[in-house]
């Protein structure tokens, strides 16, 4: 057996999400049908996160093991291979030790959110962004953004059907910067609970409407219905796993 | 009557191009189409430039007069209405003299044509990029467009359904950037000529990839056949017409 750690982009906008199910097309599924293609086999293929339905990916992380010694680029060209047409492309392969998890190993997680802050909706970004027509107040949002780094208690952030053990995390980094319409927030940290960023995300944008929200107290009420709705998925990016 | 320039955001793909014909939907029969479901009125619609089939814009000028004194914000907002869910968006409207022509006022138009030179397909980027597996001589490429700046007879890079009465155009600028995998191209002049920018963006590749393309030869033949192939449309971008 040979385990090669891969890294992908994708395009989640059709997809089910990173995880396998039997209601669609999924980022695991697209990548298990290709190796199987490829070597008859259909490994688990071991993610550094769980991304959902409609969530895209500049370069996920991921491993796999299968039988033999091929070389990377053989393995990424025939995955390539199999893989035209469908909404996910590898970006890189190497072969990797038997030890290295893309899940367990991974020490930090790089996400980016876009909003295109404009009065017309969304064209050549369809799909790729998240539409607020009204003017959003950045530095609103970045006062209340400050209050969020460090280590807290995230219950307010977190889906109910998130599986995490604790709710509690450190949030390493957020950055807020602004291109002509686009509004980019990028956050850091070694995990995420389930829709942490995209409830992070929808709470600052309704802050940036002129919303009270006060991040201190959607803290202490450690209850989802707190904090603000859940930003859309089609402007959600994984953009980096490091190792 | 009154007559309204706008501005225009548009995806290409699934377009013939600007120019309404009955072979499918246009930028230009779009918006008669959004026009008529707002006022009954079905003016033509005359935009700074005509691209083709696949050629997207980021901000496409364009002039149209109808009756009455609407506000530019009733019919922006209108036509933004009635254009949901079609692949062209109006970014802004003005009210303009009568005597405004988007096509023969515009002093200066400016295109973007963008190349993806990666190894793996383009996901994010489909149908917005041109994808060049093999790596490109960028320092090659930047020598050769410089011989294209300035006042040139450009009949080997013209498609043979062009319609302009001369071959002879001034090409104020080309500058060749690159952004990680992406290499974008910049072109600007009064105006151009038919398949002008991909005819040059595909003859600058086949000099990146290393094939004995001479410009002043190509220029000197005074024949299509001696530059290289036309660019996809899909990596062509309308950036700006100014007036």
């Amino acid at each position: 057996m040979t385990r090669y750690k891969v890294v992908l982009e994708y395009d989640g906008t059709d997809l089910i999400g990173w995880q396998e199910n039997h209601q669609g097309p999924s980022v695991q599924s697209l990548l298990k049908d290709a190796i199987e293609k490829f070597c008859g086999m259909r490994p688990n293929v071991v993610g550094a996160g769980r991304t959902d339905s409609g969530v895209h990916a500049v370069a996920m992380t991921a491993h796999f093991d299968i039988d033999g010694a091929h070389s990377p680029e053989t393995v990424m060209r025939a995955l390539n291979f199999y893989l035209t047409a469908q909404p996910v492309s590898v970006l890189s392969c190497e072969v990797v030790s038997n030890e290295f998890n893309a899940r367990f190993d991974c020490i930090a997680r790089h996400y980016k959110y876009i909003v295109l802050n404009r009065g017309s909706a969304p064209v050549l970004q369809k799909n790729r962004v998240y539409w607020v027509p009204r003017k959003l107040d950045i530095d609103a949002m970045r006062s209340a953004a400050e209050k969020l780094i460090g280590n807290h208690d995230f219950t307010s952030f977190r889906a109910s059907e998130c599986q995490a053990k604790s709710p509690i995390k450190t949030l390493d980094r957020i950055s807020i910067s602004q291109h002509n319409d686009l509004i980019v927030f990028e956050f850091s940290a070694r995990s995420f609970l389930h829709h942490m960023v995209r409830n992070i995300v929808g709470t600052l944008i309704e802050i940036g409407l002129g919303k009270p929200y006060d991040i201190d107290k959607i803290f202490a009420a450690r209850n989802r219905a707190a904090a603000g709705p859940t930003a859309p998925a089609s402007g959600l990016y994984f953009i980096r796993a490091d190792y």
